[in-house]
């Protein structure tokens, strides 16, 4: 396993990462995750993410019960959670959501509970919040901080400017501003990563854990003939996910992009992930297998890493045609 | 006239002002520009822009004897410089462009003697520069605005996230950061004002001053028919504009807005100019005229204003099809 | 016993205090440590050293028990400890050692368990990090004071200009620098104490524990006759030192020295140790003795102190030869 | 020619640069300088180094006799000078020498006198001064920052430590640290760029303009048969250059060294400019030529550069002895 420092911080995470999205508590169950969290971890994975929106809390109790069973020091791994869209779905009350210090606070608390650990490694917000000034949510991080809660602070999905502003405010106050984003990346998604945080790479020195390395499933090539019932993407909850994909033209691709990888003797999951990897500016990219097959059949992507020359680069360009303009 | 608050500043500009960015020493003379700074001055425009790149430094001397021409007073009137590119064109030297110290207070220094003033109202940052920290153009736009030579400073075409750079470096240190930005913007150039930086202009107030609200032109219809030789578009240095137009389907889509503009009773330049200062956003919009009826007939902006309802915006959304997509 | 502020701080250190540095655990056990301590504190000992990598955290553990057993009371003596290295030897994972938040964080935890104390009156960076940004060091170490968890932060064998940056972010910030580094010096290791700190001694004001006052025993002249085993010199793991020894030259000029100890009728090691106090840069020279009659002989060196006339360390320099250029 | 950043600061300098160290008004007279000053610039060279105590003031003032006389644009090239010693010799009064605020804007403005310029792009402070708060001199520097007399500010011989601490107040007061040191460096003389200075370039980001690339004309072989009457180290007040040179062994070194250049087909000055301008920490070295045949010479170090590969690299050090032990 490679290991990468997250952005200008001191924090290490394995280029490959376990995350909990929308496997656990749902489609599987503790035994199967039980056993996938520990192939990740004898592979070297030190980075399990979670948040308090994935199966509406039930996926932070089940790693919770996981970890528990383990005999993994804590200092050996590193775990997040991410407040903001409540765990509560339509219920929820004004509170109990978005960034203010009472929420964020209150999920960090319910979390740790949840996740039974003294603290988080990472914290996120989960999406910007326009109803709370960036003052209160840049302070109430650096509380957390200050009580030993968490760690690191993150963003998930804010815009370039958005996480500058952060730093503003942090500097002005003499504060710490967020060390990490976590943003969506793949090959068919990739303005934000290669062309809007270009600078805050470069000034700020931002870390990022990329999510959907293999856009929901599509660079799997599991839709090549359509979507069948019990997938991800027929569940419910995660239409958005097929509105959003213009699945015809895209799975044209995939297809091409799946001859390549034969071609090159390598599987495409394998492939699309390398491909995420081989951006120095992810951090690391994060996983969400439900199978063991499917766990290990993606962490070849370690391998294939060195396969990525130039050459195969511009040619993954040329079949994907998704490169982002450069504005300058 | 109306003014506008430059952002949150306290600087008032006309709505619509004059700039001097291809036309000046180039396709006219100093009689004719003359005329169009007298009828844009007597039509209550109190902006004038300028930049040390237009037609080498020409461009400046010639607003520098016309203004020395006039009775006006200098309060009368705002004037600007922008630094970047340098005037000497190849055979500029390594610290004769770019924004390090060195040469934004020399070319300020030689803006000042080509206008003959002794001070310009705003300063820009022609583009942004990664070979020069951010920092040394905050500290240095603030010596020159202690020195007395700068009222306010302000980007062009940087980025929202350089931009809040800009000011996280201010505030740490106490400075001022930029005040205002300087964007293209017209019907076929939406995405920065529209999207990219409604987060600054929310939380740090920016004013921005326009260029191109024609879209070089294309948005007076006068391309409909093919580009003639003479015009901008055919210039030597101004082929990039040529390659950039998507030039087909821009034209079928002005002609459609030509239309509408005629159902509504008003002339096309009119009607785009009058669509880009509905923006609240934006502080003022510079034309770039080359003859008096030319610039008269851009003024009538001012009364197209009033009949740009919601149900005429949607109508052009519809025709121009170029609304960005919000992100959020 | 004579007792010295630690640099500008108000803390007050015994000029001799209390290190278990490769003793503990390994060539000892827990009576012999106990008696040790016990005579340490009798003499006027306040300050006791320890660190997370001696003896793999048993040393930590055993003077943790020696302590549970003693009535003292935990304001009579100043307990430290240092991250950096980890406690897991070849085991260690990426977040195990250096000077990230997590382990900063994580290793005073479990200082702090395997001492069974509360608070470190002092902890320390055991060396420099590249791969972690200062800033970070800094805001953590204050975040731990904040907590209550120690009372005061150093670094250990870091360069003049690391710990003055240490100092500029700090003051940036409004947090606390360093107060104390703990520097290797004997007679011969002295360019950093006597050359390279001398400005920080003036303008930031540090105090020093230093470390090996006798050159890890070689002044003490037990190895004028070659090196013995089963001294530490032979252990396994501390080969470093015997290549490090430039062997010959160094024992022909401890025997000089030694027949000038015996000139001035005292021990060789009480007045290797004298002088290294004689310095006023030097808080407290760190003992580190495995031996009851070996501990007592050491504390001659506060009697010895008073010998140490111009004339003798003139004497001394010219033995020794060791004496740092000044490079101004 | 090359042109490097002045370490993260904006300015962009040649990587070769002309200097006035012994050379001007001394051994020399206005034509030949005046010659050797336009071979340079029409080389590309773009700054030309001087300092108060060159030639008691002589120096700059044939330099300003002389660039009075050339049509360059000022923006075309970078002018220094530096203050410290004084230009009165033995009759210095007082504050006619050091950093205090007087004497560093005094300086200042009978520098820009001598020099027949307006503002200077460097000013630096030629040593370290025990008798002025570092304090002052950042406020002093950044007022003639302010007052548009000096461009940047830089050092000259201070330590990594005192560098840094300039930086710590010039942060904690928001003000602007040095940007640029000029320490001697080349083939016998590394210690500092390549062992004390590492944090600084990595942590602060200084250019270097390095002086004595030939080591005093040691490295050019010219004294490989003793000193002759009439050069630079037979001169009156450079006698210390006589004592400093171990000479013997060092003229054994650079012999082998010439033989070692004959073997790669270049001059033994070549070479050694070359090397220094390898390390990239070096922005420009600084040449002091007083024949035209001597600097045309030397500029064929820029030629040589290519050939300076690793395997020559290591031979050379090989050589010379005189790598830097890294202390970590």
């Amino acid at each position: 396993m490679e290991y990468r420092r997250m952005g200008r911080s001191g924090l290490q995470l394995s280029v490959l990462s376990f995350g909990s999205w929308v496997t656990f508590a749902r489609q599987t169950d503790d035994d199967i995750n039980d056993r996938l969290m520990s192939i990740a971890y004898e592979n070297g994975v030190n980075f399990f993410d979670n948040a308090e929106v994935y199966s509406a809390g039930k996926s932070e109790e089940m790693m919770g019960r996981i970890l528990k069973g383990k005999d993994w020091d804590r200092s050996s791994f590193v775990l997040s959670s991410k407040a903001f869209f409540g765990w509560k779905g339509e219920d929820k009350k004004p509170n109990q959501h978005g960034l203010s210090r009472k929420h964020l606070i209150e999920a960090c608390d319910e979390a740790l509970q949840r996740l039974q650990v003294e603290y988080l490694d990472l914290y996120y917000c989960h999406r910007a919040d326009k109803n709370v000034p960036i003052e209160e949510v840049v302070r109430t991080m650096n509380v957390l901080i200050q009580q030993g809660k968490i760690f690191y602070w993150g963003t998930s999905e804010w815009s370039a400017s958005e996480i500058v502003e952060a730093h503003m405010i942090a500097r002005e106050l003499g504060l710490e501003g967020p060390s990490v984003e976590q943003p969506e990346y793949n090959l068919f998604n990739r303005r934000k990563m290669e062309s809007e945080f270009l600078s805050i790479f470069e000034n700020i020195g931002m870390g990022t854990t990329i999510w959907s390395p293999l856009a929901s499933g599509l660079l799997t090539g599991k839709y090549n003939n359509g979507i069948p019932d019990g997938t991800r993407m027929s569940l419910e909850g995660y239409e958005w996910l097929k509105d959003r994909a213009l699945l015809n033209d895209k799975i044209s691709r995939v297809m091409q992009l799946g001859d390549f990888a034969q071609e090159l003797g390598v599987s495409l999951p394998a492939l699309s992930i390398a491909w995420c990897i081989k951006n120095p500016n992810v951090t690391t990219a994060i996983l969400g297998a439900t199978k063991e097959t499917q766990l290990l059949e993606n962490f070849k992507a370690l391998e294939v890493l060195s396969l990525l020359t130039e050459n195969v680069m511009e040619r993954i360009d040329d079949i994907m045609g998704t490169k982002p303009e450069l504005f300058r």
